[in-house]
């Protein structure tokens, strides 16, 4: 059987991996590949560099995810420092595991040295203690204290995805003097979109795109042109927030402030892209009941994700022991009446799958603010009334086929009764647990899924063995 | 019965709008809210304006949307043009539909004017097609070309979702040069970070931030300081594909280019957050068979939503109806084992539980890439391997209950056998068919939660089953 299973999925899998190519439009990073792979077992080292040289360095950082083992490192070792420190943050974790593993201690530390802050404090945090305390005491002095810093924040918070290099400017200060600022800084500071202004104590005042800067003449002071109302995040905020910030107010880099207002670092946009990709795995992982983080997930310890998948469902497990539990004692005690089995998957899952949707309407307008305490009686409501006419509707649908079926009205309206409840209860429950959970401060997501299905599924069979009794004992023996 | 059941939910809806207010933290806007509901029925206009004078146009636009339905449009119609045409792409749908039916042509013809091509093309595609014919008809000549150019792309291309205000400058012309192109497209090209640069054949060529401008000598060559490599979109390409390349390059704004590479448009990373969000909110709602949009999800329209939630019901509905009649079947004809139906829930839900985790696994990993062919056949692997592992687990917990509730070893053996090939067999359909669905080029999160309980179901029940008949026979009969 066993046997079987592993021949099944290998063709499968086979016929998938050559499918698949054309699909993800990745055809020419396969070329490449081939041709690579080759260079490298021939130690062709300046073909290789010529080859990859046209290439943007998340490119190279996929042609590494796609090469062996020992080749990854060797084709990382070819590289020039500057595109090393763009490519190590772009390759998958175990690349990066494969490569800090084999790389040298000054090549590291050069790495280090030119990667923004934000990006050496996370490649940091992934070194063993030992490594972490050498690099850092071979870097730059300033940079490493900086990134000291940053690593004391949690890592979803403000502070943990923040950058320090930026450029604050005085707000009395001129153009030409915050031009000259951006020019002494130009070599740290790279993705610059605007300068954030402070006052006389260092605070936060505003901020400046540079298109203002440039089109301003020399002389302008530069409170005159900055924005004032100035959005910003503090930096203990948990990421999601600053996220919501971003994305409400369009920002491209956000400014970070300590209690006293002072600038700690700055944001950017695409960083904020990864965490609202993170949050959004997360939910989904949560709602199928895998309580952990993309990382792990797609990593290849098999093990470690079983342990993060199997405590909810042994949880469940026993939750649905209970249903089973139920349907024994009901069946032996209305052993005569076997005709009623037919009938309890389809009851359980349509109470289940609508008690998913309603929570998974919840859970993600919850997250993206699209259900709030202003609309959420509303939802509630209309979840409700959904859960009304769906039950009426598979109710009549079901009560229709038990009659045709089984020849049987009273059945038929048994039947529509427990259907009908079942549903409604099941969509009441799947709006309310989420709620219930985000009130908790528990992530509402975790109430989806197999929680809700469990629980829908204890009352449907409840409610349907029960009113079957009491209709048996009104038609039959009364 | 229902009765109780309004009263529980209206109870329970007041106690989750109490207490979540100190959640959402928006606790500042009610607090205006109030305030501003009484100065518009007092109608109070000064003190009104000068009340969100200080707010931003994004704040305005949730208090619109907290407003009730009259208050909304008095609101709106006090903002100046500029205001109004941020607040009125920040507001809900709903809010939206209530101001436009009540706005005048005249100042919806000057909120167009004023607003970025892409947000106008969006707002007239709301309108009624005679609406529409008499905004373009009034605006700006030019714009209205632009806009109408783009009402012909797909919604979801990145023609559909570009803006065609940019500024491009010829390679071969002077820093000097550019800076007055800049000025003078200042008033149409608000959020300006880098300048597209182009050869004499109008082509793209390269793309120049403007901190390079900024910081270059005004004799300067452009071609001399402008980034070579290029990164950019087709029109027609699909917006997850777009959202893809801004994400992986780490992109502000995106250039959009005709087949003869000439710039048609360019799109802002923060309309890419928002496709983000749209893709992840469609694909969870697709996971737990909703197939809608966003919009229509949290739009007020009930019966709508109810009609889009109802096919994979219905659907499932006869899935699940399928095992009970196999559920039937097999009971009437072992009707003297009733002993099994207490572990039937546990094994269908173990089963479909175990192949919804997998499959979010790959729907997600296809979504954001971290699965595709180079990784393929790893994680299908991995998923079956992980089967196996929590088969194992969960069957060994399942046959110890069984022997120790129902005093039967043989039964425990069923019991394991049943479990481990469902849970395994669970996790192999979980993988493949989401897989499969992408190769038929059909969403792949259509593929998960009902459909692949529903397979699951089936399997499990008639492993168990046909295990259950098989060493009864041999054991017992035999």
């Amino acid at each position: 059987m066993l046997f079987y299973f592993v021949v099944y999925i290998k063709l499968i899998s086979i016929y998938f991996c050559i499918k698949l190519e054309t699909i993800t439009g990745m055809k020419e990073i396969i070329k490449y590949r081939e041709q690579l792979e080759q260079l490298i077992d021939e130690g062709q080292e300046i073909k290789i560099l010529s080859l990859i040289s046209k290439f943007h360095p998340d490119d190279i950082a996929d042609l590494i995810d796609a090469l062996e083992e020992e080749q990854k490192s060797k084709l990382f070792r070819l590289l020039d420092v500057e595109t090393a420190s763009d490519v190590i943050m772009a390759i998958g974790d175990i690349s990066r595991e494969f490569i800090l593993e084999d790389i040298s201690r000054e090549k590291l530390t050069e790495i280090v040295e030119d990667m923004p802050s934000d990006d050496a404090a996370d490649l940091i945090a992934d070194l063993t203690e030992e490594q972490a305390q050498e690099i850092l005491s071979h870097i730059d002095q300033e940079k490493s204290e900086d990134v000291q810093k940053l690593l004391e924040y949690p890592e979803d918070s403000a502070g943990g995805i923040m950058q320090t290099e930026l450029v604050s400017v005085k707000q009395d200060s001129t153009v030409k003097e915050a031009v000259e600022l951006i020019r002494s800084h130009s070599e740290q500071v790279e993705d610059l979109h605007n300068v954030f202004v402070i006052n006389a104590d260092l605070q936060l005042v505003g901020i400046l795109p540079l298109r203002k800067l440039l089109l301003a003449g020399e002389n302008t002071p530069i409170s005159e042109i900055m924005d004032k109302s100035t959005v910003y995040a503090t930096a203990d905020m948990d990421q999601e927030e600053v996220a919501r910030i971003v994305k409400k107010y369009n920002i491209i880099s956000l400014p970070v402030v300590d209690e006293d207002m002072c600038i700690v670092g700055r944001i950017m946009v695409d960083d904020i892209i990864d965490v609202i990709e993170e949050e959004d795995s997360e939910d989904i992982f949560r709602m199928a009941g895998i309580s952990e983080e993309e990382d792990v997930v797609y990593s290849g310890r098999t093990l470690k994700v079983c342990m993060t998948r199997l405590p909810w469902l042994i949880f469940n497990f026993f939750g649905t022991l209970i249903s089973g539990y139920f349907l024994w004692i009901y069946q032996s005690k209305l052993h005569d009446l076997l005709i009623l089995l037919s009938f309890v998957p389809v009851i359980c899952a349509m109470s289940g799958n609508v008690g998913v949707q309603s929570s998974s309407i919840v859970v993600r307008g919850l997250a993206t603010g699209k259900v709030d305490f202003l609309n959420l009686k509303k939802t509630v409501m209309k979840e409700f009334i959904i859960g009304i006419i769906i039950g009426l509707v598979c109710g009549l649908i079901g009560s229709l086929i038990c009659f045709v079926w089984h020849h049987s009205m009273v059945f038929g309206v048994v039947v529509f009764l427990a259907m009908f409840i079942a549903i409604a209860f099941g969509s009441l429950l799947g709006v309310l647990v989420p709620l219930f959970f985000k009130k908790m401060k528990i992530d509402p997501a975790v109430a989806s899924g197999a929680l809700i299905s469990t629980g829908n599924d204890l009352v449907a069979i409840n409610s349907y063995f029960l009113l079957a009794a009491i209709f048996m004992k009104v038609f039959f023996k009364a």
